[in-house]
């Protein structure tokens, strides 16, 4: 699909900047700011990072694979991970430290080509981060970079443990965009993904034997609990018939899992320009289940499935497989 | 004002839960929620804690005062501040211990009748742990709880440093109410804040000399950037003028300061019945400057002020000053 074919929602044009710039799909990453380059330092500050102080196109120049999740501990057991996986050497003496560690917000970890960044949890804090990274590739002089998001989901219809490849993110009333209250208005950012880079992982997914992976619609809310339909929240207005009718009508829709970051992954990643996919484990049948009961190991393994089809896939772009 | 006082949004009625049972504002902590009782267990899978594998009333039985923030690290030192202000004995060969450290996702600590609880950042991750420490404080059978969010924020013409009260909270329009999309509808939950809990902090702030603090507005924000008509994100399609007209228009109507929680923990708070206040520095005067450019030790100096405002509260409370 070009660009030209994206369908266009208000007055956000995802082609062009207000200078009329015009985006590129491919090659290095820009912003879509005119405002950046008369700044007189870019302090990124969640990252504990600036375009001054730090060195960033000697840092962070050769970076290729943005890799996004949740939790801190486990994007740094990623970049562990991808040590040997990409046999990436550390010389003796030294170890992989998190580059944001004057930050305690998120942690930041490089292995090579690859970044291996935190996003808490929700749109909100996941949207701080992108935008920083977006800035610190934009800075670092960066080139045909691809960012994913790997996580964990409440699957429908699915076997726990299922990995979801998303095509679309929608909100919870499946709508296809993300809306930003801007200087009083509400502008809507279209969540696309890229069909093509979502196959090829889905054939690399395949390969793995024990657990389906799946393409689907990927629902994202604002709120774990009631806007998961959960029954167990502190507060819960609705009935267990209510609850399933709306499970099952999002299901019949093409819902495949309910997260809480792809509309703004998925928008960003976009909107920037970047290819982009979302790659998330089940870790319970919402058709079945309100609450997470699987064991840590088990809850531990379905974590992985993500990172090691991201790990494969990354081998395979570097030449490695 | 009595809580039939405060006007109704939409179908969302503060008083009642759907079994027709009356909150009550003072006294035992509930949780509105008729599906929690007859639940096997509930964990509270965010905080590491069920109430089958803990004793959640021997452990929390006794909390009196919920005080959330952003950061991790804040509101563990938040915690070691809190046992020389309130004169908290730790027998010998103990210490404090972050209680879901089971979980990486918030920290919470436990300095007697105090709870130190993290929250990330942005409304949807505050949602989740608010969720889940209702939960335990009902499991655990607590009364008279009040809850404060201590943070920091952009402020409105205010020098950097000022500490600002809500006495309400809006969203991005000006709206006084957190919007969350609940079984395919927008719910609206007012967002009301105790004015008698700010006028007494307001009482002990000023105590304090070397800063000012007020009481006001504050506008909640789903996104850093755009959404708080910052110039040097990684996207803006506006003017600095338009940033500035904005910026000025909101000031002009009573906002003193912006961040991302406040929509939520007051709207939450309400809902459960619990007073509750937000306290928070101002780090930039967003009328003058988007970047954070106060040192590192300034930022320090500048995140005490809440908390030491709310030990202060706490130590009176305590009958200790």
């Amino acid at each position: 699909m070009t660009m030209s074919e994206y369908p266009r929602f208000m007055d956000v044009d995802v082609d062009k900047d207000i200078t009329g710039r015009i985006t590129p799909r491919d090659g290095p990453v820009t912003v879509r700011n005119p405002h950046i380059e008369s700044l007189p330092e870019d302090v990124l500050y969640h990252l504990d990072l600036s375009d001054k102080a730090n060195d960033l196109p000697a840092m962070f120049g050769d970076v290729k694979f943005v890799c996004f999740g949740g939790s801190p501990n486990r994007m740094k057991k990623f970049a562990e991970f991808m040590v040997n996986e990409i046999k990436y050497k550390i010389p003796a003496g030294l170890q992989l430290m998190n580059i944001s560690h004057g930050s305690d917000r998120y942690v930041l970890y490089k292995v090579g080509p690859v970044l291996s960044v935190s996003h808490g949890m929700g749109i909100p804090s996941l949207s701080i981060v992108f935008h920083e990274v977006l800035k610190l590739l934009y800075h670092a002089n960066c080139t045909d970079v691809k960012m994913f998001r790997l996580g964990t989901s409440g699957g429908l219809g699915l076997e726990p443990g299922t990995v979801v490849i998303t095509d679309a993110a929608v909100d919870g009333l499946l709508r296809p965009y993300m809306e930003v209250a801007t200087l009083g208005m509400v502008l809507q950012h279209p969540a696309f993904l890229d069909k093509e880079l979502c196959e090829e992982i889905l054939e690399i997914a395949n390969q793995n034997e024990g657990y389906n992976s799946v393409i689907g619609k990927t629902m994202c809310t604002y709120d774990f609990y009631e806007g998961q339909a959960r029954l167990d929240g502190a507060f819960c207005d609705f009935t267990a018939e209510d609850k399933m009718a709306f499970l099952k009508r999002i299901h019949d829709r093409g819902v495949k899992n309910i997260e809480m970051e792809s509309l703004c992954f998925a928008a960003m990643a976009h909107r920037a320009a970047v290819k982009s996919a979302i790659i998330c484990c089940t870790i319970v049948d919402r058709l079945k289940s309100d609450q997470i009961t699987a064991t840590h190991d088990t809850l531990e393994e379905w974590q992985m499935r993500p990172q090691k089809i991201i790990a494969q896939y990354i081998r395979k772009q570097m030449g490695l497989d």
